[in-house]
């Protein structure tokens, strides 16, 4: 018995996320049946962090273990010949026998995106929070600023999270202008449930200069309520997660 | 009976092409019964041009009678209340009691978009052709020049076409690169049936330096062999339709 680490990226649009259901299409069934047909084993993945439906990942994390003779460095390669279109395995190796893809990381990316065009906003909607209205971007990057650090983020927390602390290290907070594009990256030791879209949200409402509670004041009082809304899945990218070595 | 014209956007990723058709959902289709729960009449649309499945639009045009209350140039925001998400009505107008989009039609714009990079491209699959194979750019640009100007496409037509003519006239193919796509622009007093995903199929294949006959040859020959193959739908845009006045 082996374990395989491997990298995967997929469109969420057509899945319930990530995590196996009854009755719903979801990333991980869909993975696991492709394994079974690849190698007659009932096969379960464990991932680096659940996405909701309409969320993306441009480098999630899955490990499995197998007796298949096919080698963890080439796992990658077979899976994608029967892979559907919208998921693909970037890259897969030799993990250690207990290796776990949440419990080990100790660090992870988020990317939001957000189109602010009114123009062929149709065909962004699935992939980016699609707000053509005037933004003041400066003040939001200053916002950005002061989410960076060691904070309790209880305030950007949607209820029925089961973490056992909010308190988080937020190392990088930045946003930024691409062509119609406002691009959010943030990375963290750890995320809340909902914890990026609460604060891209918010984001949004500073932006708009209708954010009554600066960053501040959210973070001494912890209120959910002081936090803008949650911003839509789709804008949301589970972009990289980060081991030890 | 007043008629009405109207700009309209589509992605087409979830119809089976614009046509009306039995069992099988479709743009036309989706538009008559929008325009049926706004106005309780049954509505026939016309089009300036079917797009098959998979072919997206930026400015579709279509016409329709009706003797609803609501006037000409406000159709647009009350189909837009009710339009699915991937339908967009992006202007609406009076229009001759006898105007056609199709049969009226001077000039028509299409656009193709090619994803070059490797990275990423499930999220560009239904909406560009992904082709991250290298690529003589200069080599396309130099076919585009060729292909402008009166010719006769026969060569760069599908069979099954029901035109009287192939003689088009191209006033502008161009191909130009924009951050990670290729963009073809042609526009034309008309096309032939997958005219454009042809033409685009042989400028892959120049592109890649495989396409044994260049581009005055296939004209003085027209024979459909010698031109490249059908590059997939995903990458086609309608994107304007042009009228007298």
């Amino acid at each position: 018995m082996v374990r395989t680490k491997m990298i995967i990226q997929y469109d969420g649009t057509n899945y319930h996320g990530f995590q196996r259901q009854i009755n719903a299409h979801t990333v991980q069934q869909e993975i696991e049946q492709c394994l079974y047909k690849l190698t007659a084993e009932k096969i379960t993945i464990t991932s680096a962090g659940r996405t909701d439906a309409g969320v993306h990942a441009l480098g999630q994390v899955i490990a499995f273990d197998s007796d298949s003779t096919i080698p963890p460095e080439r796992f990658d390669l077979a899976l994608n010949t029967i892979l559907p279109p919208d998921i693909r395995a970037l890259k897969s190796e030799l993990a250690a026998p207990d290796f776990h893809p949440r419990y080990e990381a100790i660090q992870k990316q988020y990317r939001y995106m957000i189109y602010r065009e009114k123009e062929q906003a149709i065909f962004f909607r699935n992939y980016a929070c699609c707000y053509s209205r005037e933004l003041n971007v400066k003040a939001m990057q200053g916002a950005c600023a002061l989410i960076e650090g060691k904070h309790d983020f209880k305030a950007f927390c949607s209820t029925g999270s089961s973490a056992k602390t909010s308190e988080r290290n937020v190392y990088k907070c930045s946003l930024r202008e691409k062509g119609p594009f406002l691009i959010l990256d943030i990375s963290a030791n750890g995320f809340l449930y909902n914890m990026v879209r609460i604060i891209t949200g918010t984001l949004l409402k500073i932006g708009r200069g209708r954010q009554k509670h600066d960053i501040s004041e959210i973070f001494a009082c912890q209120e959910r309520s002081m936090a803008g809304p949650t911003a839509p899945p789709q804008g949301l990218y589970l972009a990289a997660v980060e081991y030890r070595n």
